[in-house]
């Protein structure tokens, strides 16, 4: 089931994704509330997707959680930024909630920053509160999976050393379109396109640490909330954004997120 | 005046310090809803401290910011760890709002870490939607100031390189005992104690950066929310917190925050 958040007619609603009742297409048949609280009852109202504005299928009351140097491709990549090696366990760091943007918004780069980087990964939404969860039961607190770019000020992640603030400005963390509560994710595409160029490419059968490692060992630091995101590790073919360009990561089984470069 | 969040007869509610109106201490005018929005009309209600529960005086409901080797002192003490120099700009970093406590409530030393440090701070709390704010009009954003403790998994902060996992602990940023709205702090005396030994003793007239600088610096990485929550930088003297310590974090004009150690 693919959820998505959405603006029509002024107010944000959530909806489920649907075959268009009459006349081909897709439509989005509106919930009464968030999902992930109020379940899946419908209000009667159905909207083609064409007429809604999508936003961020989730907006984090908590985190951003981020696992770094996931992919091996990307790990040699970084070796003068970050070291070499594969770490151990996972790496990990936040972004703040206010980095959060919606499927078709705006990326900003900063004036403080010369290079702004995207970085295609694969999401968890978090789904109930959760800490300390094993390994085997990790999946059971993921609500479900969308596309996020983990964008990156290169130059003052460097500069500072903690990522926090190169990765931690508004707009760097776009996520959607949708949440697939149920994708298929053994071995799907990852691919990041800037201006429809492959940039970035990788499939989830090359995670280092697995999803359920990942929930699980962050539940370990953090109470994970409803609503919190875990962003997964980016493949290899990081590079920068500029201004007018348009950056997609497109995951199979979920979707393409799209956004705009100011 | 002094802004405290506390729970009383099983409700939780705001309140402001005012000297009690028989038989002398301290009570607690209550408020309508939180001051940051709801200003300061009160319920008519007044509750003596001792009967209360004193509370987080504030839930980020985005971010805790931290400022990393913002007093000389530190900075060389850390050398070892994290380089000997002061940066030019502010260095921050996130803890994310699941690790935030109120006073009185206990420090979890979590199981995967060999050494757990207090870090006693002072910590400004966010009034306003604040971007790009200039240094000249940074502190007319600030609501007020309290005690915060940055506890710190010292051994994973190393590890990790990333401060995220280290700082970001469930329980590991003790705040209050409340918010003063504004006190002296042109050379306030800061003071952490381990059961009832001094520890770490500074003074706000120390700070590398400023408060100002620290509010307008972070405004322009991320937008400020009302709520959120900036940690200045620790003074020298960190050192360990074992299971049955009580740690104190003192600022002359705002209060004591007491957290035991379990």
């Amino acid at each position: 089931m693919k959820v998505a958040r959405f603006q029509a007619e002024g107010e944000i609603s959530y909806g489920v994704l649907d075959q268009a009742e009459h006349g081909g297409g897709v439509e989005l048949v509106e919930l009464t509330g968030d999902p992930m609280v109020a379940g899946y009852d419908t209000t009667g109202r159905r909207f083609r997707l064409e007429d809604v504005r999508l936003l961020a299928p989730v907006i984090p009351r908590s985190k951003v959680v981020c696992v770094g140097k996931n992919y091996a491709d990307h790990v040699a990549e970084m070796a003068d930024v970050t070291g070499g090696e594969a770490p151990e366990a996972p790496l990990l760091f936040l972004k703040p909630n206010t980095s959060v943007i919606g499927p078709g918004d705006a990326i900003v780069r900063p004036e403080v920053s010369e290079r702004v980087e995207h970085e295609g990964e694969l999401a968890l939404v978090i789904g109930a509160v959760a800490k300390d969860v094993p390994e085997e039961d990790a999946l059971t607190v993921v609500f479900g999976f969308t596309c996020a770019n983990d964008v990156t000020a290169r130059d003052l992640q460097i500069a500072d050393g903690q990522w926090t603030r190169g990765k931690g400005f508004d707009t760097f963390c776009p996520l959607g379109p949708v949440i697939e509560t149920d994708p298929d994710l053994r071995d799907a595409r990852i691919v990041t396109r800037v201006n429809g160029e492959i940039r970035q490419e990788g499939r989830t059968s090359q995670l280092i640490h697995s999803l359920a490692r990942i929930v699980s060992y962050a539940s370990q630091a953090f109470t994970l909330l409803p609503g919190d995101v875990i962003l997964t590790g980016t493949p290899a073919g990081v590079g920068p954004l500029d201004a007018g360009d348009t950056v997609e990561v497109e995951i199979e089984g979920i979707g393409i997120l799209r956004n705009s470069v100011v």
